[in-house]
């Protein structure tokens, strides 16, 4: 087994992983990244797409947001509709702020195209990664690449490594502290090369649910439904999909429902999660592999930017000033903001879908809330604050 | 049986049809008001205390605000808590506008003793009340005074008798279009000659689940507690309440929570309700007959107040003016603010109580959700101007 030693490990070349190992190089730090699966699987992953300000503040803080700046569409509103009527939130004059559509795989494409030139290592292909010594100064990582076994000892090992990866599992059972809560639809989505039906994305609650008009750029829209969980994407040939977003979309957007060939079409569940103990000696984590949302409000991405914002100064603290406050801060602050994102998601989640069992009541309580928000401009500041981002 | 003619025959002698009756009869419109019960019985009933800057407004114009201006108590905030921080909610820097603490009590006793020399009759003790012909211009009301039959014909009926009233459930049932939703608890509530704990309301959130500090003067307290549906008022010596309180409160409030004999004690259960057909012919509804909120809020008598505002405005156009718009639109108006009413309820009493079936995740989510509000200017004006009262 070859076995070399680096200042920090990062478990997970997602855009989480990506991004914290170009802010620590960017200080002088040494870097590896070992990620399982090859660069083209990690870019075909097609996440959120709407960057709020202090996700593209990194960017251009790392130099790397040429592209963002050339093809992200800077947005300032977005709309809520009740199936009949469009409540707009004027996030840029309710909050002074915009955000950025730009697709999470665009994000992903700058940090690992940069990466070579900036002396930040990516290992792809990893398999069998393991986490060891967690709580001493042996702290390392082993993982196999075309069958030879490697190990990288490291100071600290960031686990960027989303839900599914091994670095939250390498928690004892009696640290964990874990909260749940699984929705009972899923989100029923489509990519495709066709322009936006509206320049602005629009989320809608009507008698069928939920539905999102969203884009990736002016040519590249993505579309999504509510659908019950034990739908297949068998039942919904592309058609059977287009039909439904032009019943849903064409009574609200300002253009038509366009069709094309779907580059993506997939059906997802919608989960809230937080695992709180994000540190465990020198072990920690940030992103996906510490808390999911409901991808409504796209809190996603930028959630792990802002772990990794916080995560990058803490070890910057480290070993730049020998000050570990950041470290033993790192969780605790993550928290303060990760569960606001998740309550807004939740809050989000809760007013724009159809819950089966909610009754009559229930959807007089929805109407009720968007009634209430398309007339009051303190509770559309309070949506529009949540969207672009509260602060760092 | 004797029978008579009136205009409007205001069914029920609480404060909304007393406001009603004060209302219609300020502008020489002839009422009468039946009331099923004794003065001293409806002065004993004991609900809310808290008055909109609207319904104050409204006791004013009636030039009935003297002991209101006296002995009510102008407040410019309240306060949430998580259990050990209070979030004040400046709602005079937040909206410009205060709130009255006055009891419902008071109201009812001021618009009772002013009644007979403004030229309202009320009739007390009738039972057996019912209604008849609602839909043609023989509409009237029929019950028994001391074994007397009595009929009295009126151009319009206004069924302010409340949710176990007969005016509600005299509309078909074809006709009826409702909405409810019943809490898996109740409230615990004690009224005592004491002075409160603290100079504002205080409603908290603990591990405990839900307490409210209140008032109704500067010497007299009224506070709650989330219980059990379950539970029964023997369960309850006034000692271990008051036990519970100070456990509650010492450390939120201002001053000792100060123990004193209760005169009143009791289990409220908590209910969202809404009866959306509140006219139906010559009969309008107005208040609890048509609404029910959980008390989280104090809506109840703030909503009744303009009901029968927007109720009032639409007779005087039909008898000043020959203008039944007013009348044919008083469903609609009502319910966009009644609806939104109920929101705001329902969202406190989900905010501030521990509900049996909710999980840690569920907890983490009120958490969030106070943690954001004491950060959140927009969040904390959303919240204020809905407790100040929508606009009317």
């Amino acid at each position: 087994m070859s076995t070399r030693r680096t200042q920090v490990a990062v478990i997970g070349a997602g855009p989480a992983g990506l991004l914290l190992a170009h802010l620590l190089r960017a200080e002088g730090i040494d870097v590896i990244v070992i990620e399982r699966q090859t660069p083209d699987y990690v870019l075909g992953r097609i996440r959120a797409g709407v960057l709020e300000r202090g996700t593209t503040d990194l960017l251009h803080q790392l130099g790397l947001g040429a592209r963002l700046t050339a093809e992200g569409m800077v947005e300032d509103g977005f709309a809520l509709a009740d199936g009949e009527h469009l409540i707009r939130i004027d996030i840029a004059a309710l909050t002074g702020k915009r955000v950025t559509v730009y697709g999470q795989t665009e994000v992903t494409r700058d940090l690992m195209d940069a990466a070579p030139a900036r002396g930040i290592e990516i290992v792809y292909g990893a398999s069998d990664v393991a986490l060891h010594d967690l709580t001493d100064d042996r702290a390392a990582v082993t993982f196999s690449v075309d069958g030879v076994e490697q190990r990288i000892e490291a100071d600290f090992i960031a686990g960027c490594d989303g839900f599914h990866g091994p670095s939250r599992k390498a928690i004892p059972m009696a640290e964990r502290r874990e909260f749940e809560r699984v929705y009972p639809f899923g989100w029923l989505g489509i990519l495709a090369d066709v322009p936006p039906c509206h320049p602005e994305l629009i989320y809608a609650n009507g008698p069928k649910g939920f539905a999102l008009a969203s884009m990736r750029s002016p040519t590249r829209s993505r579309y999504y439904i509510q659908v019950p969980l034990t739908d297949r994407i068998e039942q919904w040939p592309e058609a059977r999909l287009w039909d439904e977003l032009e019943e849903r979309f064409a009574p609200l957007a300002a253009g038509p429902v366009t069709r094309g060939p779907a580059l993506e079409m997939s059906i997802a569940p919608l989960r809230s999660y937080v695992f709180e103990t994000m540190r465990y000696g020198r072990l920690f984590l940030a992103g996906d592999s510490a808390h999911i949302v409901p991808p409504t409000g796209a809190k996603g991405l930028n959630l792990a930017a802002s772990d990794v914002a916080y995560l990058s100064q803490a070890m910057i603290g480290h070993y730049r000033r020998g000050d570990d406050s950041g470290l033993d801060g790192y969780q605790a602050k993550a928290l303060a903001r990760i569960w606001k994102a998740e309550r807004f998601s939740w809050f989000l989640t809760k007013l724009m879908h159809r819950f089966p069992d909610d009754g009559p009541f229930e959807h007089r309580m929805q109407s009720a809330e968007l009634a209430y928000l398309a007339g009051s401009t303190a509770m559309q500041t309070a949506v529009a604050e949540n969207y672009v981002g509260l602060p760092l």
